[in-house]
């Protein structure tokens, strides 16, 4: 069906938003709309000035017959750091405060508001980084994987600490708990991660480091390749020794005697690279 | 900063897409545009019909001071259909079958493309049901609530099989796994879950539904209300007694001797309405 510009403009932000990632042809463009090529590349450079003015993302369009258009979410990153910074707000809060130094964390990761903010942010820290999937741990990293996959447009893997009949055929390695200095062991579906790929790990948070560096040698069980570790949020009274990680929020007092909690940026904001100031 | 109406179209659809359910108060708009009421009603007015005519969604403006916008994720019967047959597909896949009649699934719920159509359809069927949250249970069932979550702009609630110290104080009920008999326990966090919600139930795999009655008992122990049950695919071959549930899709034949498996739409396209066709 025929559309008019101000048609056009709204279903292509549309596609563009909900297929990240992806090369769409022009003639895909041009059939939709019934509208000439000249028309189209016309309506892509509205698209990729707004994008970039507003922080929504890159547009970037490949000539030649293969060619057609590419949408990369990106963030300014004072938009980062305001997000980042609502989320810390809500983290300095000593009803958090559990037993032995843990965090309940639970209702800020099941929010989508949040989770569109994780996503956003640290998938425009790895776009150009060719990750081809997202690792996390069962149960609480999921979330924060999904969101990174959604922004990416790479699939996602679940590393799991039991044994299940669903996931048939396994990897599992065992790595030292380093909060409990217990040896426990983790395992991931053979067949869920090809070798050869560039994993993007993620999880929610980082006490003593050893569920990361677990992920880490199963990913070489898998001849695949870490391209980094982000978490949600990091204790910083734990005293890890993690090397090559960033951290969206961290905590930096914890005291469970007269219930006190303080939470900061993590370091995630000093070590990636954001959307450039366009004016 | 003022915008033309053609970036102004790009942002306010990139900004309805972003919140769906959210009212966003005319004034934000001419605010954000610097822009007259009336221009802005009118690039509402284009946003809503081309929304509709391509199956994005509902556009509501409500009026009077404390009006707005608000933006409903909703999808064409025919949209629904085409994607699920296409997940369908997917399924008819005999290498999917594990030992005990099991299916792996693991890699289609960790797809952004099958997350999005799944979170689509199922957000579309009760988007006029007042969901206050989604509940579903670790760990396979987490992308499915993400997901629907996200499209119904509620938060997501995850119920476990075992104790965590993460989670804080917990509600607990024992329940009969169907497939194996057994008595088992599930438990959520007491803080997730406000009582008097609308709890909308999604998981992975149907089996026997000991898992699904479960999460309806515990939903009941937080004096809340079961909208629902949406699983995305559901055993035809067990003879489960379960009442009120829809499933996209249904495995209606598996045979474990000759590697055999065969994969329908479920009930979920006979139980809900889409969107009706505009022209």
């Amino acid at each position: 069906m025929k559309l008019k510009r101000s048609e056009r403009l709204i279903d292509m932000t549309q596609r563009l938003l909900d297929n990240p990632h992806t090369l769409i042809s022009l003639t895909t463009f041009t059939d939709l709309y019934q509208s000439a090529k000249s028309s189209i590349s016309e309506d892509i450079a509205i698209i990729k000035r707004t994008f970039e003015i507003q922080g929504i993302g890159i547009v970037n369009t490949l000539p030649g017959a293969a060619g057609g258009v590419i949408f990369t979410p990106k963030i300014k990153k004072e938009q980062a750091l305001e997000a980042a910074q609502k989320i810390c707000d809500q983290m300095n809060d000593s009803t958090r405060l559990l037993p032995g130094g843990y965090i309940y964390l639970s209702d800020l990761l099941g929010k989508p508001d949040v989770l569109h903010h994780l996503g956003k942010m640290i998938a425009s820290a790895y776009e150009d980084q060719k990750v081809d999937v997202i690792m996390t741990v069962a149960t609480k990293g999921v979330p924060i994987a999904q969101t990174v996959a959604n922004y990416l447009n790479v699939p996602f893997v679940i590393v799991r600490r039991d044994s299940k009949i669903t996931e048939g055929a396994t990897v599992s390695i065992n790595y030292v708990s380093g909060s409990s200095s217990r040896v426990e062991k983790m395992e991931l579906s053979k067949r869920t991660l090809p070798s050869g790929s560039n994993v993007l790990i993620v999880d929610d948070f980082l006490k003593a480091g050893g569920t990361i560096n677990g992920m880490r040698s199963l990913i070489k069980e898998f001849d695949s390749h870490a391209v980094g570790a982000v978490v949600f949020c990091e204790s910083g009274v734990s005293g890890h020794q993690l090397q090559d990680y960033s951290s969206i929020i961290r905590i930096t007092e914890i005291n469970t005697e007269n219930q006190h909690i303080k939470a900061e940026l993590g370091n995630f904001f000093e070590t990636h690279t954001f959307l450039e100031e366009t004016h």
